[in-house]
């Protein structure tokens, strides 16, 4: 019997064949927590009667949304996971390592055929590990905390064949930024969307993981890159695990199949206030703009800031009247930009370099924009308020659109530079 | 008639002898505003009639204390000195350069023999310059925005003769505290301490700088050494100036003249919960820390970084158990300690790196401490709250002391590492 990628993960945890639409309990692999929405999952977890967790090794803590501590309850909320990671012998990241979803994936937590879960909406990055895994509430994961297993509605796929050659400075973000615009905001809700064709086949590690943490921006319950050999390249530099074929069947059952050519894509923009509401850069190029963020879960890795580094070039400087503000994802891409002369170019360029961290991305910590200010973000959401004032306007491009519009203080083509 | 070197500033600048005790309005040569109390001293500005500043080029304006933005409000206080920068022609190096203070001394802002002010107290820094320098009320500088001057009551002195050469591992920051053990918190309230003696004159301008900066943790008004040959490399690199000779005359009438050898002066450690509570570090070696902040006006140098990056030596990581922040002064410091391979030492050994700005010393935007928590910070001040919950602990040390202990999770004796 034929099946998608995902039945077949469903399957191999359910040991019986799984088809989408069925309900089942399954054991995960991987849990996920963080310190904005880890302190309820652990007291959900107590409330339980939780005593011991069902695997320290298999939870991954860590604190991005709010560090170094902002505020003296998040300075709390990181005290009291550190208890509880210390009482029950689980590896915390603390602050140091970065981006919960760059660590989990550098790390090497997620692997082919797994599945996955964290507190946290962009969980489905890890689908470019080839592993199920998708965003979680508090409740749930408390429930997960204690049993290391969850129910699910197993979903119904989206076949994403993409096909084509990117352009010169066109890439993954332009191309996921488009599928958004193109399926819409709640165009995948609850379903898989299974990334396939030339395109992907030729995409690094760091273009899937662009392209599968988006995918919740559809309103998909994951998104998924079938192993290939980038993927266990990636996967076996991290863990000890062999590599094996994982992959839809030709005649699975798909919701449905659709095509793309990235051949011609444009530099891609979501424009204010909702992420499908995507354009071509040209639209909106000449939008004068406050502030940009290079970085996040999304766009925070070597390639991006190589990327916009590229672009940059040998400008001296960005433009006076904007704010660039460069967040390496993690303490690995942090150093490995830092050795490639990277940090060095962005900060002569004007940049302010953060630790590693998530930045204005969630608009709680720091990077917040005045009513009336215009930020351009390589993050994935651009809700009203999402970077501070809810009369602020937050675009989304990739990380060359960024740095093209941090060198001239407006949205630019990065074509053109 | 004889005079101090402050005496001798206030009287150039009335064009008359002018002695200790006077009142008299003078001249400013510089004042300087930052993203915290600059937004009143506008409003002040404002309300007294104000339609053009005295001197936009005599202004220094910057970001330094909420960047970037951590809260709306601060965003929105950062367009409204922004706009009013714009409209009087005032040159804003917002939140791009860095501290404050370190951002007007390594301009070039502030040269042996001028009055700076500013609204931020530790202003006084300056005085390491050979300038009459002190911070004052945002309403004081509404006055000094419009006229380019301001009513002083001229200080007495404290002459603070300072003998030996320093031991291995001890500096600036150490001998620092130790006065400020010795004079107290309000031992020279309303004077200025001209800092004299051999060490002085070995001392480097980042050392000086630090002694100058917390001259007003003893009450002082200002606190100055007078320019010697290391004065004018500094400032002659920085601004067309001809160096002239400006000191105090030997037979100088002094509130006090205090003799003091640094060469057996041990690493100072300042506890909870005032800066004049010093012990020696021998005396609080052991007590277990949380968070060790390097950077700040007093030590975010890259001298400071350099002297923490020698302690640090060859140890892969500093202590699991501690958050390590490190925060160069200035983008220029930064770009120093980058060059010199520091940043990259700093964040493989476990530390966050932010970019330039004040950080954990004003407890405001990040790196604030839970109840309980302990900090070690080679900033300025230790109050009650300082750096979070009022039921946290900062101590203060030097860069040394602040890399022995990040290395070992306690207070440690840099001399012992």
């Amino acid at each position: 019997m034929s099946a998608t990628i995902v039945e077949k993960i469903f399957s191999q945890h359910c040991k019986r064949p799984i088809r989408a639409g069925r309900v089942v309990m399954v054991p995960v692999d991987a849990a996920m927590i963080h310190d904005i929405t880890g302190p309820l999952a652990i007291r959900v977890f107590g409330e339980m009667g939780g005593e011991r967790v069902f695997d320290p090794e298999r939870i991954i803590m860590l604190f991005d949304h709010q560090v170094p501590a902002d505020s003296i309850p998040a300075a709390e909320n990181h005290v009291f996971m550190r208890r509880f990671a210390d009482e029950q012998g689980i590896r915390n990241y603390d602050l140091r390592e970065g981006v919960c979803h760059q660590v989990v994936m550098e790390k090497g937590k997620a692997a082919p055929g797994e599945i996955v879960v964290g507190t946290d909406s962009h969980t489905c990055t890890y689908g470019a590990a080839g592993a199920f895994a998708t965003g979680i509430g508090s409740t749930d994961m408390g429930f997960v905390l204690k049993f290391g297993a969850l129910y699910f509605r197993v979903p119904e796929s989206i076949l994403l064949e993409i096909d084509g050659t990117f352009g010169r400075r066109v890439g993954a973000k332009d191309l996921i930024l488009s599928l958004a615009g193109d399926i819409g905001a709640d165009g995948a809700t609850y379903m898989a969307l299974e990334f396939t064709g030339r395109a992907i086949r030729e995409m690094d590690m760091a273009g899937r993981m662009t392209c599968a943490n988006m995918a919740i921006e559809m309103g998909a319950k994951a998104g998924i890159v079938p192993p290939d050999a980038t993927t266990w390249g990636y996967v076996t530099e991290r863990r000890a695990i062999e590599p094996f074929d994982l992959a839809s069947d030709p005649d699975a059952s798909y919701r449905e199949r659709r095509h793309y050519d990235v051949t011609d894509l444009a530099p891609q923009v979501a424009v204010p206030h909702n992420v499908d509401n995507v354009v071509d850069v040209t639209e909106v190029a000449g939008t004068r703009i406050d502030q940009v963020f290079i970085g996040s879960c999304t766009n925070g890795r070597y390639e991006d800031l190589e990327e916009a580094a590229e672009v940059l070039g040998s400008a001296d400087r960005f433009a006076e009247s904007v704010r660039v503000i460069v967040i390496p994802a993690s303490r690995t891409e942090y150093l490995k930009a830092l050795r490639a002369g990277l940090i060095e170019r962005f900060v002569e360029a004007g940049a302010l370099v953060e630790a590693p961290c998530c930045g204005p991305c969630m608009g709680g910590a720091f990077g917040l924009l005045a009513p009336g200010e215009v930020s351009l973000s390589t993050s994935n959401r651009n809700f009203r308020g999402r970077q501070g004032s809810t009369a602020a306007s937050v675009y989304l491009s990739s990380p060359a659109t960024a740095a093209a519009s941090a060198l001239y203080g407006e949205i630019t083509d990065p074509r053109e530079v």
